[in-house]
This record gives structure tokens, C-alpha cells and sequence, in this order.
């Protein structure tokens, strides 16, 4: 199954001995994927002896399928000349990300080296936001005028196909490079020869604009099965496409992105175990220390109804039961909105509706817990008032917790903040101290 | 941005006034995700008069773009030779994943009304195991001998076509169906007419044997940048292809069904506000009440500790606090090591590693937690006894809580059970309990 593993004793074992022959010998044969899966364990160094090794285009193949971090590493260790024949080799998005990975300094000093075509669309990709379409998008895409007939299309593409990402998608532009139509390498091939391209493409194709959101652009890929979007400007120009391949790169990392922020942590940006320690041991940290000084708030709480605790002591053994079913219900809440967010199921305006969708879901499971509660309570003979004070107090805890853990998500996308970083923890902290100030209240009032 | 709000109210007002020729007019001009987007909040009634108003095969393109439960119930407002229709248009996939929502009885019915070859498929299909390869493939696929030459292999395609889901990757099979090498259409279009494919295709491609698990295959797109990836069997014939945009939404789904586990909700299936109330709060209280539950533990070791709590009564203000950094940070690991079992950062044979590392992990953070603890505690005055109980205390809940988060989910997956069940409030609860033994423990030695 993992061929490469197959592979990686003879792999470690030509290394050593420095048999560059059989080294070479075996990845000529290997899909460029495997190859950089093979090698990406080892240093920097021996990496960019390795992409050295390999003969053009192959090396260049491997050096893209290498994540941004150790492409950056391995350029260290190449020569001028190599990475600039690197650079002007990747697709002009691959390249841009691994410029702007690089220290300014070196990045001035092989921009003269390119050349200008290249120069010119590292400086135009660069200008747009990061997670933008824009950012995401590459410019070395098909495109044809509508007037030509099918034979002389299939010319074209023949002589343009070496420097375009896909040719599957072929977008159709008038003269001011405004797009009018798209159509499909299968359609055109399909086609008779002397057809016309604007007879059978289709007209007014799905574009985004250049400055959309990455995550809303991924959106439309699940929408529409895409292989590839067209990028426009505000003036409808088509500036590029982005690719299906880029778009599901970008959707697994967003999504372990909001995994590792429900899960409180700050996102890796990298896989676990290439996180350095000390970098993860901070993402983590910060977070525990929020989440510390937030429990700060329940222990006060707590030391706020010491007497009504001196007089019914028992009522302090049903404290963690309460407060965590506070926090679990929010934590519920909390995953659903915040998810059903990213993949577009609830939209802001739908506010409304998830409020009173979380309340009547709140009073059901909290009367679910609440019965429960007493019951065991009731059994533990703690007498009538504490146990009915359990079972209220669970009913508010819980209803609470559903209302805090859907809304907060919202409110944050509709201040312009990431809806993850309501982490799961974080309104379980949260509802920890409610949690106590709910339980006491109804506690006093019915003692 | 979104087309299909704009029309909304036009739609609404049209189906009302049952005015079916503008609404045809509307419908004609969207792209068929778009009309399913439109109508997807209509009752299956109304998406059933939509389909039938539709010419085909506009009315199938929107019929595939509904969600599942949205096309079963459809059906049931169709007649049996309209469903027959709708059924043998579908591409081999959808169909078995359709008909498999359908009541037995009813597949029963429309089997003998299908085209041999159809029935075929489905029985062939039907087969294979939920979540694999096979049940994702598609049988419709482009496939060649080798040793025709281009302009045959063109020919070939134009007839086969219409047929197949997608044609711009080729397969190259022997006389005996066995998958030889591939093609992309773009090579194809490319290569001189006369060219034989034997000296065009790349040979062996990368290809996933028919019972792999479809989160396997997704990473294989993931790595691979594949259009599709050949289905095989035993004997490495040819059965099949998986399509990108079949695994772009596998892989959105199964994120879906983990984030919510880990946010301790059972997969809901459906989108927030299609599934039903009662569902929902039944996939919610379950998960609920067995936290719920497991939180007894928590009040019966808090109760095992009365006595020490009697003679040094601050404890308990530092129990919601402490309890609650051991389930930060188990959170942080049973996060951390899901999504990278489930990305394929880690593998089950890094075991010891992530073993090591989070011990580290636990011992820096607790010491850093456990720090600022002690001070807090020496500011409200709790004597340095109880201080250090708790500083101490700290280090060791954060300790276990990371090794308990990061070695259940790896257990749990050697075990064959899916690691994100391992939900974060889960460890979470676990670790409130132990957190009280640890706790009280470390009290009882230093007071």
C-alpha cells in the first residue's frame, strides 16, 4: 500500500553509502509524491542533493510536492542560478507562496534573475491578501476568443498547453479580456472541427470575485464539482483559476484549522510531528493560561456562596456534575454552529432561527438531565429541596450552555473573527462559572 | 454573490401563483446546483411538480445535485416509469446510493422495470462495503486497449462519451480488463494522430484496490492531485474510478462526522436544520447522559475525600480549577492526535513517539500551569501547604490529561473503532474524576 515505505530502507541505505546511481535509479521510477513522502524525514541538506540528482523536469516535480517550509530550507542550500531555474519552473501560485516564505533580502536579490514575465506576476499575485481567491489563484490558465472555429482552437491549445495548469476548462474572453464563456477540453473534442467556439460554449460562466474569502471559494468547488473556478476583477477581467487540486489542499487545512481551535489550540500551520516543541508547547500554553485565569472566575464564584455551602455541605458534591453538563451541552452547540458555518449550512441571517432551535433544544435535554439528576440525588438521600434544586439547577445549566455555545460562534463571524476560536473549552470554562452562580441561586431559593 | 437568493422571492411567488411557465424560465438559465439550492427548502411535493416541469436533462442534472433524503422523498411523489427514467440517467454511483435509501420492497418493484446492464451495475455495486472504494467508485469510465494509435483512441472516445463521467483520464486495459497503464487527455490531444497509446501511456498508473477505506482513498487525492483514481480488484482488473468531486465531498463529510464527535455529538448525517428536532436531540442527550454518568464517578470520589475537605475546607475552591486544566489540556491532545490520525500525520506505528512527546508536553505545561497556580493560591492566602498542594497538584493533572487525550484516540483506533469518538468532553469527564483523586491525594501526603 505505501509503496514508499517499501522503499525506505534501500532509500536510508543509498544515502549513507552516497550511491547517488541507485539512488536515482529508484525514484526515476517513483511517482514525484513519493519521492518527496520518501525524503521528507531527512535534512535540508541531503533533500536538496536529492532534487539535485534528479533530471529535469523531475526534480522540479518533487521540489513542488515538498510542503512550504522545506522548500524554503532546500533552497538554502542550492546555488543562485538552481533556485531561480526553480522559481520560474513552479506555477506562479506555488511560487508566490514560497517567496513570501523567504526573507526579504533574498527575495530582492533573485527577483532581477527572473525573468520579467515571471517578475511581473510574482509582483502582481503578490499584492492580494492572503486566503483570497486571489491568493489562491494561478494565471497560467487556457483561454481562446470566442470567433475561432474548433480545429484552430485545438491548435492553440496545442502550442499553449506546456505553460497552462489544466486544459480541461477553457475560458472563452472578448477582446478586453472580459470573460464571456467557458467550455470544456471533452466538449471541444467532442465538437465538429469547423464548429465555432461561440456556438457551443456556454455563456455567463460561474466565476469568483479575486477578493473572495479562500474558504467561500472552497464552498463553491462542493457545490458544483469543479475542476477548476475562473478569478475575476471588479471589472469582469479574468485574472485566473483556481484549481480543484488547491481548493482541497486549502479545505483540509481550514478544517484542521477549526479542528485545533475547538480543540483550543492555536492552529500548527504544520503536521504534528514537524511542529517544533517548544513552538507547540507555546500554541498550547497560551491557550491553557486563558482558560486557567478563566476558572479563576468560578473558584471566586464558588468562595462567593461558602455559606449557603457551610449549611447544605452535600450541595458541593453535585458541583461537578452540574457544571459539566453545561459545559458538554455548550461544547455540543458550539461544534454544530461552528461547523455548520464553515461548510455553509447556517448563514448569518439564519440567527433567528438557530436561537430558537438551541433554546426549545436546551429546555429538552436540560428536563432529560434535570429528571436524572434528582432521581440520583433522591437516591443518595440527600433529601427532597437539595435534589430538586439539582434537577432545577440542570434544566438552567444546560438551556444556558445550548444558548452561550450556539451564539458566541455567530456573534464572533458577525464581528469579523474566526467562529473557532470559540473553542470547545473555552465556553466549557465558560459555563463553569454560570454553571455555580446558577446552582447557588436556585439552591438559596429553595433551601 | 449568492444568484439563487436573488431569486427567491420570484420563486416563491411563482410556485404560489403556480405560474410553471416563468418559473421554467427562471430555472432554464441557473446552473442545476443552483435550482437545487433554490429548492432544497421546498416540500418534497413541490421539488417533484420542479423536476417533472424541467426538460431533460436539465430535470436530472437538478435531481443529482439534491441532497439524498430530499431525492428519495421525491420519488415518492414520481410514478414508477418516471422514476425508472430518473434511476437509469443517474450515474452508476448515485444510483446505488439512492435506491439503498429506498424501502426494499420498493427497490424490489422498479429492479425488473431497469435495462439489463443497469440492473447489472446496481447488483454488482450493491456489494461492496459501506465507506469503501467500491462504494464510491463509478463504473462509467473511459477505458482503451493499448495498442491502437491516437486518432483511433479519439474516435473510440467520441462514441463512448456520453457515457462516461469523465474522459479526461484514460485507462489502458489488457484483454483480460487488467489496468495497464493510463492516459490523460490532454496527452492525448497533444500527441501526434499516428502515435500508438502502448508508447504514450504511463505505465503501471497509482491505482486503490476495491475494499480500501474511502478516507484512505481521499488522502490518496490529497497527495496525488488526481482528477480520479483507478478502482481495482484482486487480480488487478479494472472496476472502477473514483471521481474528485465524489472524494472532495467524502472528505468534507467525514471532517464533518469527526468535529462532531469530537465535539461529543453522534454524526448527524444531514445538514444543522435538516435534521429533525427529536433526532437531534436524541444524537445529543445520548452523548449527554452518558457524560452525565460518567460524572458520578467525579461526585463519588469527592465524597471518598469528605473528611480531608472538612479539615481544610479552601481545597475545594481550587477543585473546578484544577479538574478543569486536566481536561484542557487532554482536549488539546485527543484534538491534536485525532485530526492527525485522520490526515495521516500519524501513524499507528508512531505510538512511542507520541508518547514521548507528550509526556514533555504535560510535564511543561503543568510545571507552567502549576506555577502560576501556587502564586494565585499564596495571594488569596491559602497558606503554603495548600499552595503547594495545588502546584503540585497541577503538574500531575495536566501530565495524565495530555497522555490520557493523546493515547485513547491511537487505542482506540488499533482497537478498529473510529479515534474521534474519544470526544473532547468525553476526556474531558474522565479527567474530572481523576483529577479529584489526584488532587486530594497529593493534599492528604503534604497537608
Amino acid at each position: 500500500m505505501h509503496i514508499s515505505q517499501l522503499f525506505l530502507p534501500e532509500v536510508t541505505d543509498a544515502i549513507e553509502r552516497g550511491d547517488l546511481q541507485s539512488l536515482r535509479a529508484v525514484f526515476e521510477d517513483l511517482h514525484p509524491s513519493d519521492v518527496a513522502e520518501l525524503v521528507h524525514n531527512l535534512s535540508s541538506e541531503r533533500v536538496a542533493a536529492v532534487i539535485r540528482l534528479l533530471r529535469f523536469p523531475k526534480g522540479i516535480d518533487v521540489f513542488e510536492q515538498l510542503d512550504l517550509q522545506m522548500q524554503a530550507d532546500v533552497l538554502k542550500h542550492l546555488g543562485r542560478i538552481e533556485t531561480v531555474n526553480i522559481l520560474e519552473e513552479l506555477s506562479p501560485d506555488d511560487r508566490v507562496d514560497l517567496l513570501q516564505k523567504l526573507p526579504d533580502q533574498t527575495i530582492e536579490s533573485l527577483l532581477p534573475l527572473m525573468a520579467q514575465a515571471e517578475r511581473d506576476e510574482v509582483k502582481k499575485l503578490i499584492r492580494y491578501g492572503e486566503n483570497t481567491a486571489g491568493a489562491l489563484m494561478t494565471t497560467e490558465y487556457a483561454h481562446l476568443p470566442a470567433h475561432i472555429d474548433v480545429s484552430e482552437a485545438l491548435d492553440l491549445l496545442r502550442k499553449g498547453a506546456p505553460d497552462t495548469e489544466t486544459i480541461y476548462y477553457i475560458y472563452i474572453t472578448d477582446s478586453e479580456r472580459r470573460l464571456i464563456g467557458a467550455l470544456s477540453l471533452r466538449e471541444l473534442v467532442l465538437a465538429r472541427p469547423t464548429e465555432k467556439i461561440e456556438n457551443i460554449m456556454s455563456k455567463d460562466p460561474i466565476s469568483v470575485p479575486v477578493d473572495m474569502d479562500q474558504e467561500e471559494v472552497v464552498q463553491k468547488f462542493g457545490k458544483y464539482d469543479f475542476i477548476a473556478i475562473p478569478v475575476v476583477d471588479r471589472d469582469q477581467r479574468l485574472v485566473g483559476i483556481v484549481t480543484h487540486d488547491d481548493a482541497f489542499d486549502v479545505a483540509v487545512e481550514e478544517q484542521t484549522e477549526d479542528v485545533q481551535q475547538l480543540g483550543a489550540v492555536v492552529p500548527l500551520d504544520e503536521p504534528y510531528f514537524q511542529a517544533s516543541f517548544w513552538k507547540l508547547a507555546q500554541k498550547r500554553g497560551l491557550w491553557l493560561m486563558l482558560l486557567f485565569v478563566g476558572e479563576f472566575f468560578t473558584g471566586t464564584a464558588l468562595r462567593h456562596y461558602h455559606e449557603t455551602l457551610e449549611n447544605a455541605f452535600t450541595l458541593i458534591y453535585f458541583v461537578p456534575l452540574i457544571v459539566s453538563s453545561g459545559g458538554n451541552a455548550g461544547s455540543q452547540s458550539v461544534t454544530l454552529i461552528t461547523r455548520a458555518l464553515a461548510v455553509g449550512d447556517v448563514k448569518m441571517r439564519d440567527f433567528i432561527r438557530v436561537l430558537r432551535r438551541e433554546a426549545g433544544m436546551g429546555i429538552v435535554l436540560g428536563v432529560f438531565l434535570g429528571v436524572i439528576g434528582f432521581v440520583r440525588a433522591m437516591m443518595w438521600d440527600s433529601g427532597y429541596n437539595i435534589s430538586l434544586s439539582i434537577g432545577v439547577a440542570l434544566v438552567g445549566v444546560v438551556l444556558t450552555g445550548s444558548l452561550v455555545g450556539s451564539l458566541l460562534p455567530i456573534i464572533f463571524k458577525k464581528m469579523g473573527f474566526d467562529p473557532a476560536i470559540m473553542s470547545s473549552p473555552f465556553v466549557a470554562s465558560l459555563l463553569d462559572g454560570i454553571g455555580i452562580v446558577i446552582y447557588f441561586n436556585v439552591a438559596m431559593r429553595l433551601l
